[in-house]
């Protein structure tokens, strides 16, 4: 826990406005002062796709993940240690945060075998075999060094209950084995509050989440299949836990609905793959939720930008009909303008949020946003967006 | 011929310094000056591939050429035409050069057939058919709206002599027709000079396009199988005859070596589709010629950029190392930093041609850029670097 200690010095998290139980924050990290609520693109091979540096900050980005799976296995943590790690190899000089590994593992591994020290897969790439222990997830997440790193955690089927308590248990120990293996003090390691849909569960793993320390939190196995009511339930359960001097980070979300509705119960950070993959396959995303498929025949001659109200590079210069030409031409500029869009549509929403909490009108901020959000549903019926869901 | 000499107010060609007989000009447009010699890269279907148009500005582009074939194909010059033209629905808002499609229908089409009015094909799409005249290239390329656009010609495989006396008629007749039907006075349509490896058909195709008065004069049928030398001796025959006081333009070059040779011959202006196709392939050209193919696993762990002496965003931000990551990991990322980097090598050669040239020091600078390039292929041997031919 000393190393612990020393780290706040860097790490510190101001809580500069309340508003209801929705925090406009400000967190220090050796690259930065991530102003929050924030929301981060996904650079899951170190590169966000299709997307490079200088147009993240242009964007507004101001942190970005980096996956430690993909970059465990190539191009390999010691190489990007020995090139001066991920900053200098990615060029991106503001805060990254690396996640555990795990959920990857799960996910997308040949073959994944856990026990309670630690998990044993085939990578994907070539089948050849690895193991990952929560001591090896911070030792490959030293290397690469990014700002802000993740306990290794395993996020079971949320409606599984069996399984979800012996997951806690595992999560639990690991997140304690985690804290002792870390040794960098420039670095935040944060845990993981893991419970599927059982509130129960997820009371007591922020309880004891919280109970050990870290500079922050996070909050896994979510948007992974339950509905948006158990979400937003557990973030209640969740948010009245942890400690209100923390960030709090709610991985993989998501959709602008989502990130609007965790603000408001008081989440500080989101990150997700959406506005990067839906781009690759033309989907723009909208202000208030929901996409228009740019693919679609009727925006052949559509001289208008996705979005009329935004003033992302994408939107300033280049017409539907345009983006249109790019993907039916299978051109990839396409991936590249709609990925732009996408990002900037959830960084300008969760720095509209972050304002309207600074002036104290995020309440009527939400009711504009919904009664916007349904006006643009209505007229989509007969129109060009479609819902998210 | 009327026609013609009211365009002439906007395309003003100046030469402002020769040395030997090289020329930097100053090319006026409605969308802006060309300072020449000036290197186009290419964006065939109204995108250079992988790259915005911001990074286009950034890497110092001033020209840009589209492919009329490919636009008419998809989406169809009309559909550009209502959305305000090539330069609005690209957003790039500099000088554009279009070709005629003739040379896309000899080299993509399924099938096509060739007659003295013009040339009938199938789309390589969709196999429809259609019909391209020099008056219908005229036509397409009115409603695309480039500043500058060329005249329908035949480009014959350059060793055939009787193919070549054949062609080199129906391009003559074709320039004619395409002056008559031209009718946008803020467009310069440049007359193609063809005539294969024939120094007595160069020099007679290069004083009849030359009499026709167009405001540019383009080097059709050049580096497509000939030899370095037979080039050089056409560009030597064709630059004699072509007037001084109109912009000369050497399509589809190309390489460093090449541009350097046709510029120091009195050429001003270049496109290729090279620097953003290698950087697609994982290759990175060299300003002293030669590529390095940074696919190579040599460059696992280099922490150079692909060039040093090179300011461009690439170089200045990225590693050997990354680029080769990005390559393995299939990431769209390294096609568009790799053609950043190409691109701008092209547009740093001519800049820097042109500064000598103003500067009276193209012959010394020509002795560096020789001596500097051998000692590149010396230590190529053993190193890093490959020939590109």
């Amino acid at each position: 826990m000393e190393a612990h200690n020393e780290q706040a010095a860097w790490f510190t998290f101001e809580v500069v406005a309340r508003d209801g139980r929705a925090r406009a924050g400000r967190f220090l990290t050796p690259h930065g002062v991530l102003e929050t609520p924030v929301f981060a693109p996904v650079g899951t091979q170190a590169t966000v796709k299709a997307v490079t540096p200088a147009q993240l900050e242009e964007i507004g980005v101001t942190l970005v993940l980096a996956n430690t799976y993909h970059l465990y296995l190539r191009p390999g943590h010691q190489v990007i240690a020995e090139l001066g790690g991920l900053h200098r190899f990615m060029a991106w000089n503001g805060p990254i945060l690396t996640d555990s590994g795990g959920f990857q593992v799960f996910s997308l591994a040949a073959m994944r075998e856990i026990d309670d020290d630690g998990v044993t897969f085939r990578s994907h790439l070539d089948g050849s075999l690895h193991r990952l222990t929560p001591e090896k997830a911070i030792q490959i997440q030293e290397h690469l060094g990014a700002d802000i790193i993740m306990a290794l955690d395993e996020c079971p089927p949320p409606y599984d209950r069996a399984y979800n308590e012996a997951a806690l248990r595992r999560t639990h120990a690991w997140a304690e084995r985690s804290l002792k293996a870390h040794t960098r003090k420039d670095q935040a390691l944060f845990g993981i509050v893991q419970g599927g849909v059982f509130p129960d569960l997820r009371e007591a793993s922020a309880r004891f989440i919280a109970s050990l320390g870290f500079p922050g939190h996070a909050i896994g196995g979510l948007s992974v299949g339950e509905t948006k009511a158990e979400m937003y339930a557990m973030l209640d359960v969740v948010t009245a836990v942890l400690p209100e001097d923390k960030p709090r980070y709610l991985m993989g979300v998501g959709t602008p609905e989502d990130i609007v509705e965790a603000v408001r119960r008081g989440v500080d950070m989101f990150d997700c793959v959406q506005p990067t993959r839906l781009a690759r396959h033309g989907a723009a995303m909208l202000y208030f939720g929901g996409r228009l498929n740019l693919r679609r025949a009727e925006f052949t001659r559509d001289p208008r930008p996705i979005d009329a109200s935004c003033d992302c590079y994408t939107c300033r210069h280049f017409s539907r009909a345009y983006l249109r030409h790019l993907i039916t031409a299978k051109e990839m500029l396409a991936g590249t303008l709609i990925s732009i869009h996408n990002i900037y549509t959830l960084v300008r929403l969760v720095r509209d949020m972050r304002q309207a909490i600074l002036e104290g009108r995020l309440e009527a901020w939400l009711q504009v946003w919904y009664a916007r959000r349904e006006a643009q549903t209505a007229s989509s019926g007969k129109g060009s967006s479609s819902s998210s869901r």
